[in-house]
């Protein structure tokens, strides 16, 4: 039988930038296109170009390689031509290859919200399907409200589905905006609508304000929708969007799914599931959900002695999927060996090759495991990583030593009546037999610090002159007196490479400088094996 | 029509208790106890007799007003009579009423995990079921892996729920003890099991493992279950369980659920959910979940503009059910887009009336605008946001100034040679005439610099006695040279109450100095309010 095919639509950058207390910036949004790019999905919407100067900035450039980048914007407005909108135009004019407009399905919105015509709402809707795919691009039709809509005035949700494909768009969505339609109703109303259009052209677009994004989602599909819409770890608006995380997983693993339909995300982009929602979160700066389905850090652990033991037995007892499957562990006293074939794994990446058996990798493992239980986590340092395998092998060479630091910070009027703050930092530093003393001000102790310890690093100054410190993250774990901060540092050079170091005190100056110290020392170790390498060539 | 009755079974302190890094103590389950009761469940599982000397202790006694107490164990073992089985025999000595036992309804699990034969399984479940009703208990059965097992071997799982039932046990529980069931699966196989035996004997225990616990229950209850299973806030082993947090309101605020059942949850009781789930958290030691469905704090929170303002004008457009009707407040949050409709909701939120036309209404957004765009974001930060509006509105005492303060950290060896930090800070403050200098140390800049402003605040030093700060958060804003860091700050008091405030600034110690500042304005401004409303009764 041939599978028919499924796309994901992720809508991370636009409907999840509606979060509470979440604010993308360029940089934010670029990086995490990187992450939805190396999860394969089909489309990325990336925001409204027009609304704000970093939604307009991001669509002035094409950004994605193989994901279809879209931009999302309003239909034509009452009163006006399409040739006047200059919303319209702002997306039409934009880099992105599709457009994604949306409409509203609920005549009582229309009336309300737009104060217009059921009639001049749909007449707009095909104008603007109408000039953009004349210029050229994909269209996609957001039906907003549409479920609740349905249950109102039936034929007027079903009009704007068929005057959106008749115009010649290629996909219609059907949003359930308010996110409190239950799974039945969405199979009931599905399964009508796709006796009067094609399922290949619909999507869904759940959320999660009963709980239930996810079974929404899956419950179109299952009467016939071909596009689903999510975001990563389920971020949006009120109570979030579908999470993707969880439902890509479900849609390849489940034979209820897997034997029907078939997606663009390999197995392998399936394996970085975990990681990427890692990955995620840290960019959110938050700590990731320990039972997120799949790739929590306990969607695999178990704690009943008896579970555990049956769990050793076969883990089909109380495991639905593998979590290798989705680049998650196992993690009870028998996944030792998960553990070490994870390892040698994240070794191999960094171009470390290791037996299984070597000793070596056993110390690694118990000294990951240990500072992992004192607030360190590798999954989002991978440069830290690097450098504590390299220190386990005895393979670390020490390129500098820092004797002693001291940083202050003071606030005070100054002769002329105003606030002022001044900042200083003092840096000792030996390499080989030098001691160098550098003395630099900044605009906080860290900057301070980074400034001094770079000013002179010896022989190796001219080696860190490509260094930059991109992004600066500090999170408190176990709240209360316990506390400690671990600071995340993402950093970047010459050749465009980033990598992220790690620090954890319970002295937020000690931490950042730790994680500083290792991204030079990670600098320094990949400079040289790039030399290495140049050398040998 | 007469609606059918449906009932809830809460299992948080028994399945909720293998959530990875809970532990309940004897003081925690009485407490949880009484919030379950507040709620009014039906049925409270308190844990395992005899397997830890917490649950024993509990069951010595009735701890139930009105909802069934309920002890969970085991069915007879494979080879020993039930009168020589001490775990039955402690079931049926415990002081609960009701008393769940465990079977498994996978034959491959039985020879599997328990060595055992089906038809030995059937008669111990039997035996198991019997002397537990001859000694006056309400007996359920949990069928482990139902689903599973009923699609490996459907006439064995079947034979289980009659073999119960038969044997005079009031409910037969259907368990997806791997979570990995899809709601499809779920209503296929109900619809049949309930061909065979009743369904008002019937109850469903879901798991999370794929998002779907709740559509799972729900899907259950379609088609033909009675008792549904779950947790406070969906705690439990791996993913969880189904949130009962999430599930009840469904049921009781959902037409397609309301008009066909009757729950033993009053409107009333209803109401508490949004404060018996963040109490929960407490008890727990963490931080509510903002986006839970119904309860989050962000739940009725909207952020665009566009939303707002159709918000306003009729509230069914973005929120599905009325938040009053858990508990739960609407929230417009004052960000970019920010309206005047949006700031006079969240001015009455903090007992501040203004007219729509007062000009300092235009002030106020003015400066909201023009303090984010340097970086300060009121949505996550509603503290800051009142002593804003305060400072606009020209009714903002002045408690203390802040003349100067010094931070310094030092990282050097001591004497004997290891390496130390030390961290000292000073802070002068006038409060009225008296101008007051404290020196602290602290396990870092901002935590001495917290200790030296909090050590002497003159005459305001009792009213902070209680002040406690949670949770610190640090974002770098447009990375690079141009970055301000962003601090938020989360703090609570001795009335359980919980506020954020916001600091930003280039310099670290700056803004988050500014957000300690304004966090102990804010708990001296609540203080003086809460005061003026005792004195004027």
């Amino acid at each position: 039988m041939t599978k028919e095919r499924l796309y994901i639509f992720d809508t991370t950058l636009r409907d999840g930038a509606q979060t509470a207390g979440i604010e993308f910036s360029l940089e934010d949004k670029l990086s995490i296109i990187g992450l939805l790019e190396r999860i394969g999905v089909d489309y990325v919407e990336g925001g409204y170009p027009g609304a704000n100067p970093v939604d307009t900035e991001l669509f002035s450039k094409s950004r994605t390689k193989s994901a279809t980048f879209t931009a999302f914007g309003m239909t034509k407005r009452a009163g006006r031509s399409v040739e006047n909108d200059p919303g319209v135009q702002g997306l039409i004019n934009s880099a992105a290859p599709a457009t994604c407009f949306v409409a509203k399905a609920w005549d009582h919105q229309v009336e309300l919200a737009l104060s217009s015509t059921t009639d001049e709402h749909l007449q707009g809707l095909a104008e603007t399907v109408r000039i953009a795919v004349d210029n050229g691009k994909e269209v996609l039709i957001d039906l907003e409200h549409f479920f609740d809509g349905y249950k109102a005035n039936r034929d007027y949700a079903l009009r704007c589905a068929e005057v959106a494909l008749e115009a010649g768009a290629r996909w219609v969505v059907l949003c359930d905006t308010n996110g409190g339609t239950m799974p039945g109703e969405i199979s009931e109303i599905v399964s009508e609508v796709c006796s009067r259009v094609p399922g290949d052209h619909l999507g869904i677009h759940a959320h999660n304000d009963t709980g239930q994004a996810i079974a929404n989602s899956l419950a179109a599909v299952e009467a016939g929708v071909r596009q689903v819409q999510g975001t990563l770890n389920g971020i949006g608006e009120r109570c979030g969007n579908a999470d993707l995380i969880t439902l890509v997983p479900t849609l390849v693993l489940k034979s209820r799914y897997a034997d029907r339909f078939e997606l663009g995300i390999t197995s392998e982009q399936l394996a970085r599931f975990t990681q990427i929602s890692r990955a995620f979160d840290d960019r959110l700066n938050r700590a990731p959900a320990r039972q997120s389905p799949y790739v929590g850090a306990s969607a695999f652990a178990t704690k009943a002695g008896i579970h555990a033991s049956a769990l050793a037995k076969d883990f089909s007892t109380y495991e639905h999927v593998e979590p290798e499957s989705v680049g998650n562990v196992r993690s009870i006293m028998v996944s030792q060996q998960a553990g070490k074939s994870n390892l040698l794994t994240a070794l191999a990446r960094h171009g470390i090759a290791m037996d299984k058996n070597d000793p070596r990798l056993e110390r690694l493992l118990e000294t990951v495991k240990e500072r992992e239980s004192r607030g360190y986590s590798y999954d989002g340092a991978d440069a830290s990583f690097c450098l504590l395998a390299h220190e386990v092998m005895g393979t670390l060479p020490v390129y500098f030593d820092v004797e002693s630091y001291r940083a202050s910070v003071e606030r005070r009027h100054n002769a002329r009546g105003e606030l002022v703050t001044v900042t200083e930092a003092v840096v000792k530093i030996r390499v080989g037999e030098e001691l160098l003393m550098s003395v630099a001000e900044g605009n906080g102790p860290i900057n301070a610090l980074d400034t001094a310890m770079r000013k002179d690093l010896g022989k190796y100054s001219h080696q860190i002159e490509d260094l930059e410190l991109v992004d600066f993250k500090v999170r408190i774990l176990n709240g209360g007196t316990g506390a400690v901060t671990r600071v995340l540092v993402e950093s970047r050079d010459g050749t465009g490479e980033r990598w992220f170091t790690i620090g954890v005190s319970p002295n937020i100056i000690d931490a950042s400088f730790e994680a500083l110290y290792e991204s030079i020392s990670y600098k320094l170790l990949k400079t040289e094996a790039a030399q290495a390498t140049t050398a040998a060539e």
